[in-house]
């Protein structure tokens, strides 16, 4: 397999490399993902993350082990292994799928799945990043940028883009509990580009929009249902009836490959529940800390579904979708040539 | 001055005391506040909190240093450094500013401050339960219990209130960014009193309001405007809004002592603005941990302000008010006996 390089996940000198973004942003980790089964782990404790990256990730692992066998129904059942191991972020679904259809070309279709995933997010980005204003201050939650995809991210590459061209912008990030994938990664990676931003919890938002501080939101998705809805990180749907509830522009932004058209619907998107302990405490570079009572029951979807009707649009790598061609079904044909 | 004791502030064997809220759930540390610059630091540093409790805390500050000196300057000037110690919570000003109109009789207009509130969370209580019908889950926000008042609480009082009065409820506790005042203290609290109840991240609420899982909110307020408008803890205009997206009952609780008729309206709230670390990272008896940036600027308002149109009514010891009562000036004639 060839030099593959992106901010969270490399493949150099044969070895398959993963940035751990739990420890992030005070150490810089790389994890040798020496196997399928310790991939699975690094993509369960969320090692490494991010609906793109996390199938461009285990299609790799898988190409990897292919390289290391020639047993098919092992190939296979590693294959399964690795869709299973989250239930939301349909592109790790996709990813395995078309390894799956490429049995004899594992090495060859990983590459291009990697590559492909940067030129995704290009076109997603300058999509997204016409619609994005001089002066405008973006909201976005969670983390959408290097760290979550091959490429210059999602929902972050349309911010990125926006300031790339000149635009003179300011970012709001959520912190996103309760990993904190915007306090940690979000921020690091803005402070890095030199961004201008500002770090708040996620319940400060609704205040900054009654200031009209908030001019615009941007957020990724881990699964598109076929009218629209989809599923992303907790607190996504939160800050979508927020924005309704101000006038203010929400978007979501992902590539094409996480429209599923076997959901009708977000009804059918299945939300992943984790560890309770992550709304008891926090975890990071520092280690576990836990402020809350263990006897204190705990609610801890990593997803939310945000119906469509609170989108002001869809930016996909193709085009721009708008609530009512959402309604009007545009998302059906997605997998032909872009509307 | 007598014996006074509620969940986290007691005057005994002549010492007045204050429950380190910092360090609990774990520990349960009492400080000794042996002089008016040390309940000043406690207050600042919210190791005591909750509107009506700083009140309280300060006023028998206050006067335990009138009984070591005759200076009424010093005096005055001392409780003016109380009166000054957090900028947003009315409570704190009404205590002192009643303290100095009786300077003559400090101890006991001290014991009578505590002891007030006390009865005033009782009267709350019982109006608020009434609203709360067998079945319901409730929503509430940051610490409104016992360790928040001198008496059994204003919003959580409520809640606690209707469970007493035998009804089936549960409650869904928001942890309350940054500070956790929700899963460290009301998780607790709640614990304690063996209420049902479950922890959630601030930005899971609205999900679960569109799942149809809350049915009722109630959340306490720092200071409430003449025409109804409140502010309170960071994160509640937030959950005003995602009731109102989702036709949810949305109430305020608090001793009338809480409505400033100095503010015609929620601009004239004065707004604290705290430290960055502690949207950066988190502490509490495990010391502070960071996981953000410290190069990402940071907003840190103590508190929001939410207007009265997306109240459902203000419960208060002397009556409930609806949206329309506070529209029509039901709060100008608060000082009198009641609506």
């Amino acid at each position: 397999m060839k030099e593959l390089h992106s901010l969270g996940l490399r493949h150099s000198e044969n070895n398959l490399l993963v940035l751990d973004q739990q420890m992030l942003p005070d150490k810089s980790i790389w994890l040798h993902a020496k196997s399928p089964t310790e991939m699975i782990d690094i993509i369960q404790k969320l090692k490494v993350r991010g609906a793109p990256l996390i199938g461009v990730a285990a299609a790799l692992s898988l190409a990897k082990f292919a390289e290391t066998t020639s047993d098919t129904a092992l190939i296979r059942k590693t294959a399964q292994q690795l869709r299973d191991a989250r239930p939301t972020a349909v592109n790790l679904m996709n990813a395995i799928d078309r390894m799956l259809e490429n049995l004899g070309n594992l090495t060859k279709t990983a590459e291009m799945i990697f590559e492909e995933d940067v030129q995704l997010c290009e076109k997603m980005a300058t999509n997204g990043a016409a619609l994005i204003e001089d002066g405008d201050s973006i909201l976005t939650h969670c983390n959408t940028g290097g760290l979550a995809t091959a490429g210059i991210g999602t929902a972050l590459g349309v911010i990125r883009k926006a300031h790339e061209q000149g635009k003179k912008i300011h970012v709001y990030v959520d912190e996103t509990r309760p990993l904190l994938q915007g306090g940690r990664l979000t921020a690091w990676e803005l402070t890095q580009l030199k961004i201008p931003h500002t770090l708040i919890c996620d319940n400060m938002a609704a205040t900054l929009m009654r200031d009209g501080k908030i001019t615009r939101a941007f957020v990724g998705a881990d699964r598109i249902a076929v009218n629209g809805d989809f599923a992303n990180k907790i607190g996504t749907y939160n800050v979508a009836v927020i924005c309704k509830h101000h006038g203010i522009p929400f978007y979501t932004v992902a590539p094409k490959t996480t429209v599923d058209l076997n959901c009708a619907t977000g009804k059918d998107i299945p939300i992943e529940q984790r560890a309770a302990k992550e709304v008891r405490g926090a975890a990071g570079s520092f280690g576990d800390v836990t402020w809350a009572p263990l006897e204190s029951p705990v609610f801890n979807p990593a997803f939310d579904v945000t119906p469509a009707e609170l989108l002001t649009g869809i930016v996909l790598d193709t085009a721009v979708y708008s609530r009512s061609e959402l309604a009007s079904g545009a998302l059906k044909g997605i997998y032909g040539k872009g509307k």
